[in-house]
This record gives structure tokens, C-alpha cells and sequence, in this order.
């Protein structure tokens, strides 16, 4: 069986055909204009490529996912511009003729993880994507984390100090979350080089915040982070010292006993761990 | 069958023989002293009263729960005197010669309000005590909440407005973690009255800090909150409003229409949530 997978993101959508990592077909990428025009493009690629047996789509958000409500495969509240409350996951079936699976970008790319990647054979992981904004997902006893909605770690209240770092967050809906506070876009506006040590010592503070918060809620026996930010070098690093100064020796565990570098770790898919997560998700409505 | 359930407190101990809450026998209570008497006190009280199928604990921790782990059943790092590395089920096991169950404190008054409380039917939802300590659990994707260990709830980091409170929190690891500021014992050593409305108002503030961030991560469909502190009058009216506002729209389901009345709720089960979860944990290995 072949499948389609929607990496839709925020900044630019991957569309894939294939059956996973060593059958990936094509692969395009657009950015993200217009929903009519985005959606446009992306059925043109899928009819133009032969039968597909269903799509899977990692969405941008919040969308809404409970199976039985009538907006079910909508993009929700967001705050990009022209994108609050639009009909993505039926309208693609409608078009297409074939099962669409919707889920976030974030637990697309865990799916991908749990199964080729950093994660198989784990029952409760978390991903964690640190880019323009920041997201997270995961698996929680061996199912993609659902609930009232979906995670939104990016939304979580972490400490602020504001001698330390004034800068008020980007958040629109919250200013100073986690976010607000140390998404990429947070690192734009608050200015400052790439090449300044505190800003990254900054960074990897608020992130090993976030990642205490993920671990004392969800428990997670891995967290796979990625996305454009932790492509910094070192940062990986800096954020796995300051998350184990943190914990400070409370949460005892044998995946702790060498340090965090099994524990906290890049997607072994890398970039294309989203692309490759929607493909399961298509496989499971086919 | 007739099930022992024990709830184990870092306070006190609560024993309770039956299979649910309208056939709750005989039910005591003893002060948590040493590990050795106060174990040896439920055994007595199980071995004199008949023939029990399983017992179930749901203990105060951290604990081990790994099934494969050589110290499965024991307490661990606990900071409470004379109970870190205390075997709690195992010796249990043996003294009684039956199937133990063990969990946390949390996660078995979980279970309870999921199979007879507030949270029956849900397939995600959380658990939250504030009393001396802050506990968390629940029961994600139908299960309870497993993992790297078990959720710490109280071990989270929350913003914390020094101006506003200049308290630098009680816990002997984190200092000012959520535990550190919003548990009852956070409460007693920052003094103050109990007719001080600016106190509670506080801990409204904190609580809502953290119940914010365990939506954002686990995205319950609902949250039980109970413990000592919740009796306090207008508290749980006060951290819903707070809850509402920090949120600030974002999180849009339809179990939040008509406000956080039926979203944050007080446990069905009153007090008799943890023991008569344990005996749920019970039935589980009987």
C-alpha cells in the first residue's frame, strides 16, 4: 500500500508519497499561503501521482481533533493570519476520495519517531519541536496523547526572571509562556547575535524549564527535541546539563543513571521525521 | 471477592478491606511512624480479618513501580525520615501471602474516581491533592499514568513573583517548585492567617499556575483536584476563575463552554478516593 503524508507547518507544508523511510517517493515542499491555494497545491500533487490508499496530515494548530465533532479535521484558534477555523482534513478527503488521518505536527513526527526513529518500542514518549513556535507531543501508553484537545506544551508557565532577561514574550495569547519566551520567534525579537554566549545560556534555561514540567507531568521515558532552533550547536547539550541541575537528583531512574544524553535526544528521522510520521498516520485509516 | 486496600500516607495510614464503595468493611487509620510498626500494623489488621484476595497500595513516593525493577514496590527517595529506600509491597506480599498491587498515593485515588467518582468514562484525565505535599496522576489513553516513573505534579517550575511573594518555598530539592510554594505546608511556613484574603488569593495564582501547565502537557479531559488545603471555602471557586483567565481562550473544547465548573472538580469520593482506589488496584492482580 502507498500512502500520502501532509507535513502541514505553519511556514511551509512537505507532501510525500511512499511506505516510510526506504520508500520514500516523491516529496515536495510549498510554502504556506493562502488555505485554498495551500490545499490547492497539495491535492494537485497527490492526484497527480497515482492511487494513494488514504493521506495522513501532522497539522500547525490548535486543530480539532475528536473524531465526533463536526468541525473534526479543522484548524481551530490560531493566530495565523487567515487560518482560524479552516476545513483542512475534509476538504482533502472530499477532493481526494480516500480516509484522511489529522493529527498535530508534533505527534505526526513522534508516530514517525515510534516507529522508525528515537522512540520504537516505547510506550510514553514526548517530542518536542523548537522552531518559529514551540509544540509537543508524544505517545502515552502507547497511544498518540489526545484528551480534552491535544498538547500544547508551547503554552505551558515557566519562571520568568525579568532581571535577567526583561524581554516580555511573543506570545499573543499569553506574552512570557514557554513560547513567548524561547521559540525561535522569541530569539528574533528579543535581538541580541547568535554568536552571544548568555543568550544561548538563556535559552537553554527556559528550555530545560519546560522539559522539567513535561517530565514531571507526563513522565516520559525519552523526549526527542528538535526543530530549526536546536540546530544551534551545543545547545543540546547545554539544555541536558542545566535540565539535570534542575531535577536536582529527585526523579531516580535507570534511563538517568549515564546522564541525559539517552534520555534527551535529537529525532534520528531528522527533518523528515513529520513527513515520515504522517505517512503512518495515513496507514492508520487505510 | 473481598480486597485490602491500603491508602499510604506520608501522614497516616488508612486500611480498608472491601470491593467498592457501597461494601467498605471494616476501615482503619493509624499515624505513619516508622516503616517497620507501620507496617507491621496493616499486616495485623488484613491477617485478623479473613481471607483477602489481593491487597493494593497506592503510597506516597517517589516510588518504584517497574515491574522489572529488583526494587519494585519500594519507596525511594523520599526526603520523609527513615522511609527512603523503604520496601513497602514486596514485604507486604510475603507477611500476607497474597497478590500486592502498588502505586502511587495519587494514581490509586485516580483509579477510584475513574471507576466510581468524577471521572468515570474519560479516557484521559488527571488527579491533583494539595495537601501537605502536591501529588498528581490519572489515567492517560484508559491507563494510569506510567512511564519514566510517575508523574511529580508538584515538582513542576511556575513563575513566582518575588515582589508579590518574597517566600522562597519549601521544598528540600527545588526550593520554590510548585510544591515549594502551593502545598499546605508551603502555606504554614510562609505564615499568615487563614482569614487573610490576599493568601488565598496567591494560592489560587499558584494552582492555577499548575493546573495551566498539566493542561497544556497531558490535556486531561478533566482535573479532580482534593487534599486538605482544597476545604479551604472559595478556594476552588477562586483558582477556576484564575485558571480561566491565564488560559486566556487558547485551549477551545466543548467541556469548557459553560466555564471550568464541570472541568475542575472536587474528587466524587471525597477523602475515601485513595483507599477505595487501592482496592481497584487490588482487583487488578487478584
Amino acid at each position: 500500500m502507498i500512502y500520502g503524508g501532509i507535513e502541514a507547518g505553519g511556514t511551509k507544508w512537505v507532501c510525500a508519497i511512499g511506505d516510510g523511510p526506504d520508500d520514500l517517493g516523491d516529496v515536495v515542499t510549498f510554502p504556506t499561503t493562502s488555505p485554498e491555494e495551500t490545499l490547492a497545491r497539495a491535492v494537485d500533487f497527490f492526484a497527480s501521482n497515482g492511487s494513494i490508499a488514504a493521506v495522513g496530515v501532522g497539522s500547525f494548530g490548535p486543530i480539532d481533533i475528536r473524531p465526533a465533532s463536526p468541525t473534526w479535521g479543522h484548524i481551530t484558534t490560531t493566530p495565523k493570519p487567515g487560518w482560524a477555523d479552516t476545513d483542512v482534513a475534509p476538504a482533502l478527503a472530499r477532493a481526494l476520495g480516500v480516509p484522511v488521518a489529522f493529527d498535530t505536527d508534533v505527534n505526526a513526527a513522534a508516530l514517525g519517531e515510534h516507529r522508525w526513529g528515537a522512540a520504537v518500542g516505547l510506550d510514553t514518549f514526548c517530542y518536542i519541536t523548537v522552531g518559529t513556535g514551540i509544540g509537543g507531543g508524544g505517545i502515552a501508553n502507547g497511544r498518540l496523547m489526545h484528551g480534552l484537545l491535544h498538547p500544547e506544551f508551547g503554552h505551558m508557565r515557566i519562571p520568568h526572571d525579568r532581571d535577567r532577561d526583561p524581554f516580555d514574550g511573543v506570545c499573543p495569547y499569553h506574552g512570557d509562556c514557554f513560547e513567548g519566551l524561547a521559540s525561535g520567534e522569541a530569539i528574533r525579537a528579543r535581538g541580541g547575535s547568535a554568536a552571544d554566549e548568555r543568550m544561548w545560556g538563556l535559552e537553554a534555561e527556559y528550555l530545560a524549564l519546560g522539559l522539567v514540567n513535561v517530565i514531571c507531568t507526563v513522565s516520559p521515558e525519552r523526549i526527542v527535541i528538535g526543530g530549526g532552533v536546536m540546530k544551534q550547536p551545543e545547545l543540546l547539550r547545554l539544555v541536558r546539563t542545566r535540565l539535570c541541575e534542575l531535577l536536582a537528583g529527585y526523579i531516580r531512574a535507570p534511563e538517568l543513571d549515564g546522564g541525559f544524553d539517552d534520555y534527551l535526544v535529537a529525532p534520528a528521522l531528522g527533518d523528515r521525521a513529520g513527513v515520515l510520521g504522517s505517512l503512518e498516520l495515513a496507514r492508520t485509516v487505510a
